[in-house]
């Protein structure tokens, strides 16, 4: 039976990750598996060792995961399809807020042969594979390019909170995957994560609002932890930056509680995200907001990746 | 004689560290010393060889200058100033741009006995007057609070700019002390700053609105460095963040070029902040606009210190 079923069969279920429908904040346990495979068998990418420290920490961090070779292949294309305006103009990216510079580009899986071959490289599809243990397709892929001087901060968010109530992601069975195409240093906002903190699910408060995410993705303001909660996570699982040389390779569960902090330094920070979801976990309505953000944000026809 | 006299008798002298005067920026190599006194002599507080790493560097970390009871004792006078509303109310504070929780509170050595006594410990005093030689006064004095999770960052400049420009300090004979009150973490946006900046004065475009202080203690628009120029000035020293333990002591030269990055943790980042002047370098008029300053940031009635 697919997930989508089990909800349209009982409606008198309450949703179990629900958000932004008061004005309360909450923490619940996690409901679902973070690794659905045998934590104890070696999988096609990833160790047994790294798949219990996935499950126990909702990230991994592999360093030198690609060679410095790739990466200068990856920031080639990366730089072609910046300075390509007709691209751009026809592509979804996010500016910044104040200085107009491109601050994402959406779909590189879709628009370049470069990117598209990079997500379905066995180091990421296949760890992604040994994590969720099903069929996957790409949920959402962009490139993140953080410029010196003027990148801005990210507060802290679980993605999985965005996906359920946004996009309508039933449970957590998704994983991102980042690749680091410049250093992240500690100086120039690198990815900041609360380990454990993918056990807890964060209920947050508000409502969201029509067409939120032409806003949330440069200024979030649902979808917010509060500060209580923020300070407990974070006093009960610490705080890691993920400062590594570019060709690094960062997987963390979609419910991990992250965050950036600007960059004034003159070192711009770039990354590739690519999302991958388990075919089981399609999107359904979202369970806020009536109209579903656009595909580029959230995919809506799944292509079962092919291994 | 008296600077002062030296400027009013060559009024065909240009003035050599003009800024905001046109669209330009432009680099000048600094004319001023850094270190005034025999930097192959020990002094009060500091040895030979922390004066000659002051001026090659422009900057000083003294780990462990205070100890952790001190440090104990001036964040519980922080803590009876920031909750005393009636104190708050007449001291001169700066709140955040969006929180308007406390920033800053100046003149700390001026109502705080606890703070007037730190300010003129022989660690801090000491070492300025090891510097700069000479008979010595408080310019300036403050608190810094950068609060958890909404901490702003602060952009690259140079104190020296500002203070020429709009308070009409004369020359480069001025050193800031500031001693960390909680722990400079790489994540909650620590002091930054460019080895060896100090040795070049930049020359900003733009001029001074009226009464710009109000808007620049928030967020900067004038006196703010280039990007060409911060790129060369990094490429060429580097930069190194603050990341020390309470009770650090960070001496730095007035004219090193420095910024912090905002602070999305949960954890406050405090320090306190003494600007030393040399007697002989009192304050002019304003080299930009008309007004000068308020006297909680630009001392304008020296009060010698007492060795």
């Amino acid at each position: 039976m697919r997930i989508e079923q089990f909800y349209e069969r009982s409606e008198a279920l309450a949703d179990p990750y629900s958000s932004r429908v008061d004005d309360q904040y909450e923490t619940r346990a996690r409901l679902d598996p973070v690794v659905y495979s045998d934590p104890l068998k070696d999988g096609m990418a990833l160790t047994a060792e790294q798949k219990q420290a996935f499950e126990r920490d909702g990230f991994l961090i592999l360093d030198g995961a690609f060679t410095q070779d790739e990466v200068a292949g990856f920031n080639q294309e990366l730089n072609r399809m910046a300075r390509d305006s007709e691209f751009l103009s026809a592509a979804p990216t996010i500016t910044e807020p104040l200085s107009g510079e491109v601050r994402s580009i959406f779909e590189i899986h879709k628009v370049s042969p470069v990117f598209e071959k990079l997500a379905l490289d066995r180091r990421i599809a296949g760890a992604a594979r040994d994590i969720l243990n099903d069929d996957l397709y790409i949920h959402q892929s962009r490139l993140n390019y953080k410029p010196g001087f003027k990148g801005k901060e990210f507060f802290w968010h679980s993605d999985f909170e965005t996906w359920h109530v946004e996009d309508g992601m039933p449970r957590m069975r998704a994983v991102s995957a980042s690749i680091l195409l410049t250093d992240n240093r500690y100086q120039n906002g690198p990815l900041m994560v609360i380990p454990g903190s993918h056990k807890t699910y964060l209920k947050c408060a508000g409502r969201t609002p029509d067409d939120n995410y032409k806003r949330s993705l440069k200024v979030q303001e649902v979808g917010v932890p509060d500060q209580e909660n923020l300070r407990r996570m974070t006093e009960k699982g610490g705080l890691v930056a993920a400062t590594r040389e570019a060709g690094s390779l960062v997987l963390f569960d979609c419910n991990l509680m992250h965050g950036s902090a600007g960059n004034i330094t003159p070192f711009p920070r770039s990354n590739t995200f690519f999302v991958f979801n388990a075919m089981s976990n399609q999107l359904m309505k979202p369970f806020g907001p009536e109209k579903a953000r656009p595909e580029f944000l959230a995919e809506q026809r799944p292509k079962k990746i092919s291994f």
